[in-house]
């Protein structure tokens, strides 16, 4: 049997991510021990009973203050908020990471703050996930081919880098590193754009008040697909708009610019349009092949 | 054995939604016989080949002429312009319809030139199809479930009403019946709009020229979904729009405005934006429950 590559792991919020995180740690023997830590007692004891972890406390200092690795897997807002007491309590040489879906307040919080008992923070955004939210959806496999950023900065120890590195390599992500910044205008474009023009979708429709059994019996794959990541969690998805939102809003000016000419094209010359059905059309093919 | 529903069935275009019509029609045993029209021999023979049609004619009058249902399955605009060859060849007492995405302009275009020899039209809008085309992707069971708009008038024969909707239910359809102009303002919502905002989504990632495979690595589900539907034919959209750019322009003016109306949530009261974020996901799902 392959040596752990850590003694004890803390999950702070143990939800989808978390939740998987714990059962693939827990089932390839990544690490000897997990301890979960939350705010409620009744979603900590689902986390144990999946096998997600082997035990749990609400107590945010004690939990994370004998790991040597700590993963926080709450929404934006959240992790930037406890970040200074993480840091604080976890010991030295400690390992601290994220999965948040926003990285330049999260490792700015970070570094402001990491110059206590020397825990080292590295920052992550594994692109996993889905519509559904909570520990009953957890799965070992859920990382399995998903892209987990890694945002190091100029600050950040090499072997924390490395560490942190083989970690999601385990957990069976492909790497790809971005410094914060870069990180937060990429994902502005290619997850929360297209997740605001979902909901933006949805809202649209549901504004023309038609009778709703009549919306269902005609909405085909199209909308289905394009609207599908309108029902993920509304808490998580504020807080990643609000702390990403300067991004946000060139990527969404980029796409209004775009809408609007296919729309003016429509009365207008005919082969624009079909072109940039065309381009898309390539473009989005382009994305599939491996 | 039943009887079959009409001796000789037309398909004029035997791409993916004729061709299956055909598979459908010949497997269940619907008709007697079914001649393909097309363009090009190449695909004709295609079809055949794949035991959709009995036999093939380019010659679109002679095609038409012996045949009890006439079903027209091209891109829009060439439905409109055949129209007038399709009605004055069509035998007394046949029947015609066809599965364009929109309604307003085929219907007029079919009401218009009905005068003729008496072929009774009546417009359908299957709403089955993919991102594919091509009759090389058709199966029999493409319709199963899925919901035939039948948009009759106060011109429509009562008795070619009730024979084109058993066919499609026969088809394994799902019926709605609505006016023309209320068919294509409800497409332009559910279904035309999602179709411009994906093109518009990857128009807008392609607009930031980053490196592909960059972008390859980092998409995840959100952003497959939400574009999936822009892979689709762009003849075949470039005709819808056009033929449908007044009720897409209403549409899309209220989906703006909602996207808006997100953007500005961002910086403001992120109540309100978590209150969007809940109300989208709950009429979301609400349009998947059965």
């Amino acid at each position: 049997m392959k040596k752990p590559l850590f003694e004890k792991l803390a999950i702070v919020g143990v939800g989808l991510l978390g939740g998987s995180i714990g059962l693939k740690a827990r089932g390839d023997n990544l690490v000897e021990h997990v301890i979960g830590i939350g705010r409620r007692e009744e979603s900590l004891q689902k986390a144990q009973d999946a096998g997600a972890i082997d035990e749990f406390t609400l107590d945010l200092k004690s939990g994370v203050k004998d790991a040597d690795l700590v993963i926080l897997a709450t929404p934006v807002c959240h992790i930037v908020s406890i970040l200074p007491d993480v840091m604080g309590s976890a010991k030295p040489g400690a390992l601290v990471t994220d999965v948040g879906s926003t990285k330049v307040s999260i490792v700015n919080a970070a570094e402001t703050v990491a110059t206590g008992n020397g825990a080292l923070f590295v920052g992550s955004h594994p692109m996993a996930g889905s519509e559904k939210s909570g520990v009953e959806f957890s799965r070992p496999d859920l990382f399995e081919g998903t892209t987990c950023f890694l945002t190091p900065t100029p600050r950040t120890s090499l072997q924390a880098f490395a560490s942190i590195s083989q970690w999601w390599r385990a957990l069976g992500c492909r790497l790809a590193v971005a410094r914060p910044e870069r990180h937060d205008a990429l994902v502005a474009l290619i997850s929360h754009l297209p997740h605001l023009v979902a909901v933006a979708l949805v809202r649209a429709v549901e504004s023309f008040k038609e009778d709703q059994n009549l919306i269902k019996g005609i909405i085909g794959n199209g909308f289905r697909d394009t609207t599908r990541i309108a029902e993920a969690s509304a808490e998580m998805w504020q807080d990643i708009c609000a702390d990403n939102s300067a991004e946000i809003r060139k990527a969404a000016a980029a796409f209004m610019e775009s809408l609007s000419s296919l729309l003016s094209a429509h009365d207008g010359d005919l082969s624009q349009l079909e072109a940039a059905f065309l381009a898309a059309c390539e473009y989005r093919k382009s994305l599939d092949e491996r």
